[in-house]
């Protein structure tokens, strides 16, 4: 499975294609991808997590797994600007919803780490659709199981490092100050990109870069490509470090995303984004999440649509994505 | 398959449960039902059928098979009022989409009738979700061929019997002119409800009514109940006709469909439709369809939901489904 | 310009026809008719009167006549219940809007009153789309001057009878009170239709009642046919007398009109406000009006459908509407 | 506080006129009322329960408080149909949200009950905005421990009697079977009016009608005023039994009540509504509650509106409550 | 026609003043100018093109006429950063909608062919309002048979030259195929901007490059001013040969431009599409169009502001378009 | 009041914090501040003007206040990108609307400038909320009477300098002209920014020029910083006279601010607004503005949010404003 322009043979799932059923028919899987009822046989498996109770202001992304998938529909295979061709290079399929628990945040927290236990038990890579944010911890859990420490890119408008909520240790705010604690992910080996916007205290980002962390502030990537950004990350963390990237729909500005529920104003583009994802290629990823896209807010479906693309950008970020010619 | 109190056993395909997975997550299949590649093994097969280029106002039909189902992850397997158990009493699934020609009108017409010539080699009922009301065409073609000619409920706003649409034979209001005209509805065994609003002539209903049909202007319908006229629909049609049930949702007021295409004022209200529905039981139902939801008219959701309940009832109504005690 | 069944010949306007051109292409004239400069040698003359600033809650009327005028296009020319053929009985045109100054109400009254002076310069009825309320009262002025004191069939959910509103003594809630006063009005063939909600005092209502007015509060519609009322008013009125007929949207019930900015709930229903304008064929109207859709409240645009639809069935009740066979 | 037509005095808190401040300007508290900390001094406390984590399918009934009360500032003080006058019998304010943790069910049902044992202190009526349906069951408790068992009048589109829901006993559909085990309300006092739609068997209304209560399906509502009905609550319940009034918007037409989470077909209208509210006048009404609004789904904000007018129908049903003359 | 700084005087169309009719007012032609029948003595003739059965996902841009329109009551009669004036430099109007057979997608392209030659048989050049891409194919080939091979400024996410999609030749995505194999546009003088997104095959852009077209994909074009590109383009092109401008609005990003059937992530920003068309002054326009605005999905308008807006700019990039001191 | 990072101890208002109240519950006050009656003791006073009766074209910036109040509950009491500390360096409140009369725009604006007058006995800044930008008149001839003539800094699209609007001299389109009449401001220390679109001669932007002002105009300002224009802007204006920001959010793009009245393409970004607020920091700010939402047209709520967080950017850079370690 090492990039090659060979093709692979028509044994990986392919999307349903847009002259065989037109885009707005047929299955709202994602990527019009296959559901089988597990995961064994695939190289990524690609998960929803319905959740919404860990949200502190707007609810709403419970609906992000069905919304996402349902847009997803107008991804074709290639990507134009890479060339990259995920389906040709892994066997991806769409291995349905986890069944939480709407009505207790600590049990639901539970059954996604154990969901994500069930699934790593194969040689399986995930790429999850939020859901709050509350759902990257369960899974750094599980993948840290599987895989020790990680590296961290962390696409966000906040840090998520508070230490409690409303006297809560585990809501959508606290994450990464639990996985940090947890040793889940390595603290030298983290990126923070996009946070910005206000705060319980003017040092709230001092905490993590205390612990390692680098942390970009939306307003140093005002005007300007990410790309060298991610070349710096790239040498820092290198290409065997298990890396995990969690993509806060928040991260982008509230004009391409505003289907969320924790806007902050003046944020990263949507093209900025993407030099994040596709700058994750050559990174030893382990997995990935797009989360916070609140249906509800998102009247157009323009938001559940970015997301679609960002995921597909992280599929072919995964490791031996080929680039055809 | 006659209506008894016993439980048939676990056979049948039941709806995915809410708790066992939240109703916001798990397939967005039409009432959560399994999705089989054929009708094989079906007491009822439900189909969708995404077409929306028969229509002459408001566009966007073709996005109602997929809302319907994703708002018909509400519906629970026991009907309240009716106590009926449409999945103790028949195998149900959703076979999927009619993969149309969303550039060609007449091609798209001939797809959907050889699709359900196909599903009808088996020995299936069908629930079909549209799309535009052109779709009730290939559908009574191909059902013809295997029932002969049938009476009909048609429930709709507009009588759908235009002689032809800028030149065209074939569009949505024109459907039941040549259905009347290829002989396979019977004249003197159909009724029209609902009808109103503005005409071409003033003599426009006057047509159908030559025909034999049964005509029910939405003005004798206001303030109350439609269980006589069903009971005399029942009396005059019959156990053993096989019938078709065909439901614009536009018959229905806009204040409860207001996702719809061309809604005309001052119609059915939701209680009505469910009556008709209802008072269907007893007939000799071989097909039935919900067509017109256009979802993005519909902001909130409500005139899926609505569809995908009448559904329901329709699944109710078809012959052998027991009543529980 | 009595009721006859002899077809007057193509000399009248017709509105363009769905397949001449599709409904959602064409000019988005009221019921897509010509757009003279003049009302000369019209019998009904069509004006929109874009005026929000005399509202005292939700604006946005200003965008009904050119919303109304879109979702008309949807119209056909035949009423199929009353077999009603007004573009077979009258000259009918859209002469455009009145061009007020947005930023003066006082002054905006003013230009109304002076343009509708000019217009009923010729031998014209006029059927005007608001707007808010308060154009009925610079209309009722130039009406009275042509015909003296007039009859009044209005529909609201308020009385209009405050005797000012801030300070002022003419804005939306203020109008029959200075019609009255002013003798524009005849107390004792005045009709109220729909009144309900809360008070300033909870004897608003007794006022009108003084002034010999027939109050018909929104309760004593409930569940039952306007028809008797509405004989009860032809008995009173007299099929003399000249009449106005101001038709406030939000008299209905916000489940169908969700598109007005001062909502009461548990309104008339649609059939209803057909009912009571169906209901004044046979009085002598010289004047209509329909006002108070909010478009921006109007997501679905049915509020403004139904103001289209509500305006043809005007057009069918003014005196000397043909009926088809 | 008994009714007679004499004005109590200047000392009752008045709704902000809307010709001293507009009605979109000002305060955006209930009804415009002042907002004093606690709810010594008060008749009548208001109070905002902004949960949704207790619910089963769409959320957003937190924003229902802040929404409901936006659009309160359109409410005058008097009844128009009823003349009742609660601001010149009650003295009532906006006492604000209980502070719950939206990150845990349990930990906020608890924060409920004990802050409605703090205001109960008092010598209050509690008028509740929701939030879900779950805020009912620790109202009840605090109520039970006040008054003893109630009687209960509970409009609503389902029974919530379920045992329990993905494991939970305390979820936004198991609360009444949670109220009649812990004998908060009285079985053979309990009406449920409005229910309707699908179930989990064919039974489920079954269990409560076993308790004693009054079952009234939606279906039984259909066309008919429901006064009848409600003159036989009040003689079955009497003048002296405390009673509660638990008022699920859902219980009303999706037409009317679009801002929902899991609205069902069918339902009852505006009108019905505001009967069944009416129709508890003469009842001993120590609380009521207006629940299961969720303004993101509510576009034009009229749901919030109709709530806000059904709660000042509530104030009008408070025992004691005058009418003028 | 050449430009000078003289006043051409009264004889051409202004658009109808703000200060004369407010804007919310006044009739919904493009630019609220006049709307004659026939394209005899206009420089510029605006036509509205409804089509949108020829588009693979979201339906809808058969209102893209009808609402741009309407928007552009907005535009003031001066360019304020390139002091261009048109209207003092073009007999401009509004010739109104092309009567397309809807239900028939090849029937419609050759009534758009028919209609085009028809208008150009006057002196007269075409600023089209679609209305899906399909529209601009028989555009160009009326254009050819009056004006040859013509060089082409193209923007879209999309190069749109599919062989076929769904078996047909004739669609959105596959017209600019058509356009080359049939000699209507020069492939050397071809710029195709803003392509991005996911394809079919990794080379879906190779093939117009192969034709020897410029293609620049969109992430060339992030963060950078467009003019050098334009420049080029001049350079390249030259002033003389007959250039044909074909403006998708899904060139631009979502953000920007979220009203449209098939948007793509990561596009062009609003400031870039202005520089495009403002970089073709200079080029022998004899043509161009906006299309792919899809207003049921384009919710506060906006999408249709920026079209109206786009096409203002386009007539001041008309040669012969002045500029003011 | 001058910067230090002593904490000036409890007696300052604190917004209610997002773990004492959830963010959707509590008081919809401005950053959740107390409302006192009056200025007293305010180091900075917060007012809404919901005044829309002054715009040309979509209304609705009336419910602009209430709205951007109830956003701003997702504001935190620190700018984590200025570490700005407001709520430690000042006494902020608000003091809550203007009870303006919203039947006449000559008299609102007189009790506009009556209001501030009465605000201004206390030494207070203001901070007030549109509405319309006419606001911005009165605002600042009560601030010239106190300060004097002042500089200005204007966010805009437009230049507001129009002599009239249909007739009338003061409106949304004409107050800084009659500003700078009326010698309120000082022409030669006016910074206009973010103009551009279309006008009513090509002129249009140069009679401000000729008062002395800076206009940069919004294709100026693409792709680039504007803190460089911001230090340009504090040289020249200095660090002692009284200076006035006004800032209308159609002065930034459509994209970012959808819910206006009046929307230009192509205008500034979110972040160049942030980088203008922030580029005040230094200047001796006496009051601000924030002006032109329309919430009907903001269906996400993120103009309103936006607003929101520009004006808690404004707060930290009134004059003293301390920066944390």
């Amino acid at each position: 499975m090492h990039p090659t322009s060979s093709n692979p043979g028509p044994e990986f799932n392919q999307p349903l294609g847009g002259n065989v059923m037109p885009r707005f028919g047929g299955p709202a899987s994602m990527f019009r991808l296959p559901t089988p009822a597990s995961a064994d046989g695939l190289d990524v498996a690609i998960i929803g997590v319905p959740l919404d109770i860990g949200t502190s202001n707007r609810s709403g992304t419970r609906f992000g797994p069905r919304q996402i998938r349902a847009e997803s529909a107008l991804i074709r295979p290639y990507g134009m600007a890479t060339r990259a061709a995920p389906f040709d290079s892994f066997q991806v399929a769409d291995v349905g919803d986890v069944p939480l628990n709407t009505y207790n945040l600590a049990a639901s927290v539970k059954i996604i780490e154990e969901f994500y236990d069930s699934v790593l038990a194969f040689d399986v890579k995930t790429l999850s659709i939020g859901g709050d944010h509350t759902i990257a911890l369960p899974i750094l859990r599980a993948l840290h199981r599987k895989h020790g420490r990680m590296a961290l890119i962390h696409v966000d408008a906040h840090a998520d490092v508070n230490d409690e909520m409303f006297g809560e240790k585990v809501a959508h705010g606290t994450i990464f100050r639990r996985a940090l604690e947890e040793g889940l992910v390595d603290g030298g080996k983290m990126y923070q990109i996009g946070l910005r916007g206000t705060g319980y205290t003017a040092g709230d980002f001092d905490w993590t870069r205390r612990q390692g962390a680098t942390v970009i502030e939306a307003h140093e990537c005002w005007y300007k490509s990410l790309a060298p950004l991610m070349e710096q990350a790239r040498g820092r963390i290198g290409t065997e470090v298990p890396t995990y990237l969690s993509f806060d729909i928040d991260g982008l500005d509230p004009s391409v995303a505003p289907g969320t529920g924790t806007p902050e104003i003046a944020g990263l583009t949507a093209a900025q984004g993407v030099e994040i994802i596709r700058g994750a290629f050559g990174l030893n990823l382990v997995g990935a999440d797009l989360v916070e896209v609140s249906p509800p807010y998102d009247v157009s479906g323009n938001t559940s649509l970015l997301a679609a693309n960002l995921m597909f950008e992280m599929l072919c970020s995964f490791p031996g994505c080929m680039r055809r010619d």
